[in-house]
């Protein structure tokens, strides 16, 4: 692959609106392809796939590139790029609310995958619809690893193509109550069996602020998040999460049990300061050097 | 102090009746001391203080034998055991509801320790009122490390003795919402931060199925709860936990940041089988071989 990219991601790029009970916050960078490639660009040489309107600020582009985010993959087209507006309640913001969503170019997006793009190993499938999710994979050629991530609503409404997809992927990223909606099991164990019998060889179930669970058919791997004393916005932290943990992956040389673990670790530490401030502000603000000291803080912590 | 007891355990005695969606059992074997001195006799010579009535069944006491429970503190006393009744919901048993509360010879119950008592080292004082906790701490010489654990109830009606007894131990252990409680405060690191400011040096606070946080002035340490497929009955798991902790601290040489994270971990893990069947059914039927065994699984779990 040319330029260096050796992953992907394919994803929303947005415009959000936040209000938590202490501010609100208007016109910020957001989308889950935005919080991914921020989050991988500290490890990886990251590719965006997305789209935005004509009305997208060039200072977002800017960010992008200060991030060393290729966006060959990145769209613009005529029309207004997507936009979302969300409440977050509590003070440990646990009670979020979509107060409007407007599709824009968003609606009609096919992804279409630059060919510098179409030989990279390490591909991330953000929240898309599944029938998108997979006309992207059939583009790259020879995959080595393929996240996907989903949502409710694909699970409620495209049900066929969301399994032929989780058919197709190496690991399944998904949150607690979708791995339980995809399933009927609560218990966790029992939901992460019955999805790695869909396919996938690892399951990795994002918590929030529980941290996460790694499934694979023989092991299981835990990780509580790192803690924090205050949090200002937790939009983007799941896509934060897995853009970190497929930047780390990327960035070494093998795909194993210990590789997926040591990549666990940083996507839960990377995720860890995106809650700090809103958008990707604190990612902005922060080096590797920062990541590796939280690192070892977060070892004192949740090792003996 | 005689018998070799070097812990000891204060706390209610109770018959159970429990009800979950798949099952209901009656007058089971109950009450915080049951469970927490079940947990401890695998690690330590336990003594038990509480109150039964004359009803108290003699295969309960064969029981407590079994464990090798010391019984000079436990009370006979005319009249019926305490009674709880409880309902669990949902699957993972999330929802507990208190049916019905017999305090009966619990209601008078005055905790007085047999000398043999008096100069133990290690004491954990489980959820009973905050005098009575006081009054059993007075009666102990010169302790060395000494826990409590406190309920809503006492928060609300009976603050000032609670704060005194907050002022004198070593180690306050609550659940996440009894801390946010006590403090006001929703984060947990700010609610162990107001813990701490009351007196206690560690706060642990217990987060069910999502494990364990010990706070120090200075350090935190995060233990997620090991993975279970299936759980039968919560009852006791706190208790457990409690009384695991402090017999593995009381069985080692130090008290220090790693002993108690070592403890930890043995809490951890004996309160995982503890929920596998109803009340101490299924620590009667596991040795300390077992507990190793799965301290061993649960390292591969979650260390990196």
């Amino acid at each position: 692959m040319a330029a260096g990219v050796n992953l992907v991601v394919v994803g929303s790029v947005a415009l959000d609106t936040v209000e938590t009970p202490k501010t609100r916050r208007t016109d910020l960078l957001g989308g889950a392809a935005s919080y991914a490639c921020a989050a991988a660009s500290f490890f990886s040489q990251t590719g965006m796939v997305g789209v935005v309107g004509t009305d997208f600020p060039e200072e977002f582009k800017k960010i992008y590139n200060r991030f060393g985010i290729n966006l060959d993959g990145l769209q613009i087209c005529e029309g207004k790029t997507f936009r979302w507006a969300g409440q977050y309640s509590g003070e440990d913001l646990n009670d979020r609310r979509t107060l409007s969503t407007e599709l824009n170019v968003f609606e009609t997006f096919s992804p279409e995958l630059p060919d510098t793009y179409k030989n990279v190993p390490f591909l991330f499938l953000a929240n898309i619809s599944p029938d998108l999710q997979l006309h992207v994979l059939d583009q790259i050629k020879n995959p080595r690893f393929v996240v996907a991530d989903t949502m409710d609503l694909w699970i409620n409404t495209t049900r066929k193509s969301l399994d032929k997809l989780i058919g197709r992927v190496d690991m399944l990223m998904v949150n607690e109550s979708e791995a339980r909606h995809l399933t009927g099991e609560t218990f966790l164990l029992k939901a992460a069996k019955g999805l790695l019998a869909m396919g996938p060889k690892y399951i990795m179930i994002k918590r929030g602020e529980y941290g996460s669970t790694l499934f694979s058919k023989e092991k299981i791997f835990l990780l509580p998040a790192y803690p924090l004393e205050e949090i200002k916005d937790t939009t983007g932290a799941g896509d934060t999460f897995a853009g970190a943990f497929m930047g780390s992956l990327a960035r070494g040389q093998k795909v194993d049990w210990n590789a997926i673990r040591k990549a666990m670790v940083y996507a839960n530490v990377v995720a860890s300061f995106v809650v700090e401030e809103f958008s990707v502000e604190k990612l902005a603000k922060i080096s590797l050097s920062d990541i590796e000291k939280r690192v070892d803080r977060y070892k004192e912590i949740v090792q003996f």
